[in-house]
């Protein structure tokens, strides 16, 4: 008897970004955690598996959230009318501070894993706070909740508020080495650590050096922020003025992609030669369509870093993005490309909903590996959606159905089932 | 006794634009209908009053949707990845040719009354279809929701498929005044009917003399889309040789305010004499940012046409716009404007929250009347938003919180009642 079982329903899902896949009424199989493709009806050697009925409902690959803050949902949607670096001081680093309270932290985290386990993601990668302990909750946290997940203990020794700067280069590290550790000794199944750096502005070169070797000494992947706003991509300039770009102080410091995973959010002020590096190392993109619009950052040329063959997957970016609704970035990215080929850049067609739901489950998954496609091999992530909500006056085809979903952020109320490497969360 | 009641609550509303005021704990009356203002205490005078007690809720004025499409309801979300005149041709008209079956059309808006009755919209700008008895389904719908509405039977004689362009000029003025007469011997409390050329491409300018005519004869308001996509203006401009500009077309008809109330959705592409009449004509600009990026059209100048006067209320367009969210409106219509700060008039300062919420209240709600506002001498329309849900890790100010549940999107799940001219509707 196979450890597994059969799904059937409608299943929809991007091999590539061109190729949205409609399986009516198929079945896809789940053996061992391992998704094992989509059929029209059940092959014999799976006979011996239970079937979970979604007959009618769409079936789609868990969503993939590659950049957001898990101690930013506190304020999520408010303080809103402010632009990076100020929304950084009056808003951000003051709740960020609070997390130097364990007792707080875990009451703030409880509510963050909770809504991520309510929703479409089963992927996401985490940034917490400088808090070392805290952060730790937050991946405990984590770990209980079935989701998969990266967690970073965020690194910060300059330009940060008293109460939210290292006091050292070395005790940043220090403290990033205890956090990973402990990661390491906790026996994480679903939980891995990730180097974070928040951005340059926050961290000295000696700094950034340190985290360039813990992250080659573990093999760790990296997160962090990069040409996000003009304020900000000016105020690196002024602060690095041997790096070639922003993105080559993280790259002298290697944690810039060349062959270990790294994903930088934004990048919408990328110069060419940055752009260059990004793809030279493999570097990926978390593009974060709502809070580049809420800080009036801009749009980032996705279109372009895709026909460049780019790597790009989409964030939530919680909480200069308002919500953990990754169905909602995936309209939003097509609505700013809209935007960016009307007003920037004619000749950069805009994203169709296929490529965006690409973007936001294999695009984002191949940081985690084979994941976000009911394809052969792939872990097996899927949620199922009830649409009767949304009550049309006719039937629709399955196709626009999704792309409706999709549109009406049906993973607010439409969620039934959730299924993260083969375990089910909801 | 008066006939009327007191409610409790965390009141919100803007008497301007710039000047969102809180009041914690308050009280605002409601006394046949009218809205009596804001208190601290109960005044002696209303002391007969029963009191309902929203304490802890946020309690906002309704919201006003001066622009939508009761037809494209029944394909909301879908068909996404078009621009204005193509998704016209390949998605809409086929829809809405199917409202010609009154059968089919009581279905369908039945739905749509349903949700607009759900949402936090007390009242609403409606375009039907060309079909003049599934038109007063829909205004018989409304009338018996208790939101508070006009309901336009649409005109289009020219540049419309088969099934759905009206014989001739005098067939469609002719169905039009069938459609006012019967409005007016059904004796409506709450729905009125509205002239509504579908746009200046589907309208020939005997129909539109026709139209204003009737609108004359019977002092009604008029409903119409204006300057929304570079393609569509410029095929007004090779149609419309002795118009000055696109907008001109109606207002040589009559159509196009001068002491008569006239909406016109979008205005993006309004050149700098169309403002100007738009802002003597005194026409409202139905501001639809949702649809604008879906269908790519663009960002419209909101910025400025406040500057210099112009009445501005919020649409949301549907099925260009994905759903009755007003909420959603009042956020995109900041998002948008952030956009188009950044990239087309760095001059034009993005819209805050409070202006945005004024636009969706008090802005549009100009268009009826005195509504949108608790001030003293308004209608009374009222929604109470239970915000528990949002779940936020330490309490927010009131005007965070309302925010929060604007950009969060609290329409869909957290909305407790809601009332329309002093009457309850949820």
């Amino acid at each position: 008897m196979q450890n597994g079982f059969i799904m059937k329903g409608n299943i929809c899902y991007t091999p590539g970004p061109d190729n949205l896949v409609i399986r009516e009424n198929a079945f896809t199989v789940c053996e061992d955690g391992i998704c094992r493709g989509v059929f029209d009806t059940i092959p014999d050697r799976y006979g011996g598996l239970k079937v979970i009925d979604c007959s009618g409902m769409l079936v789609i690959p868990g969503l993939v959230d590659l950049h957001t803050h898990a101690p930013q949902f506190a304020f999520r949607g408010s303080g809103m009318d402010f632009e990076l670096l100020e929304w950084l001081d009056r808003v951000t680093f003051p709740e960020e501070m609070r997390y130097a309270d364990e007792a707080y932290a875990r009451s703030a985290y409880e509510i963050v894993v909770a809504r991520l386990k309510q929703s479409a993601v089963t992927r996401v990668v985490l940034f917490g706070t400088i808090h070392t302990s805290s952060t730790l909750i937050l991946a405990d946290l984590m770990e209980n909740s079935g989701l998969i997940s990266y967690v970073g203990k965020v690194n910060m020794d300059r330009n940060a508020p008293q109460g939210l700067r290292e006091e050292s280069a070395s005790y940043s590290a220090a403290e990033t080495r205890r956090f990973v550790e402990e990661c390491i000794s906790r026996r994480y199944r679903h939980t891995k650590p990730i180097i974070t750096p928040r951005f340059v502005i926050s961290c000295t070169d000696e700094l950034m050096r340190e985290l360039g070797r813990i992250r080659e000494e573990y093999n760790l992947p990296v997160q962090s922020h990069l040409s996000e706003n003009p304020g900000e991509v000016l105020q690196v300039k002024e602060l690095e003025t041997e790096a070639a770009f922003y993105g080559d102080v993280y790259d002298r410091a290697g944690l810039f992609g060349r062959g270990a995973n790294a994903v930088m959010a934004h990048c919408i002020y990328s110069e060419p030669e940055e752009v260059e590096r990004i793809l030279e190392n493999g570097v990926w993109v978390a593009h974060c369509p709502e809070s580049n619009m809420n800080l009036a950052s801009g749009i980032a040329p996705i279109r372009r870093y895709l026909e460049k063959g780019i790597r790009v997957g989409l964030g939530t970016d919680v909480a200069a993005g308002t919500s953990e609704s990754m169905f909602h970035a995936v309209t939003d990215a097509i609505k700013v490309s809209k935007l960016y080929w009307r007003y920037v850049d004619s000749d950069a067609k805009p994203l169709t909903f296929p490529e965006s739901f690409y973007l936001a489950t294999k695009g984002g998954g191949a940081f985690f590996g084979k994941a976000g496609s009911f394809e052969d091999g792939f872990d097996f992530d899927a949620v199922v959606l009830d649409d009767r909500i949304l009550s049309f006056a006719h039937p629709l085809s399955v196709r626009d159905r999704l792309e409706s979903a999709f549109y009406q952020e049906l993973d607010q109320t439409g969620i039934v089932m959730k299924f993260a490497a083969g375990k089910q969360v909801i």
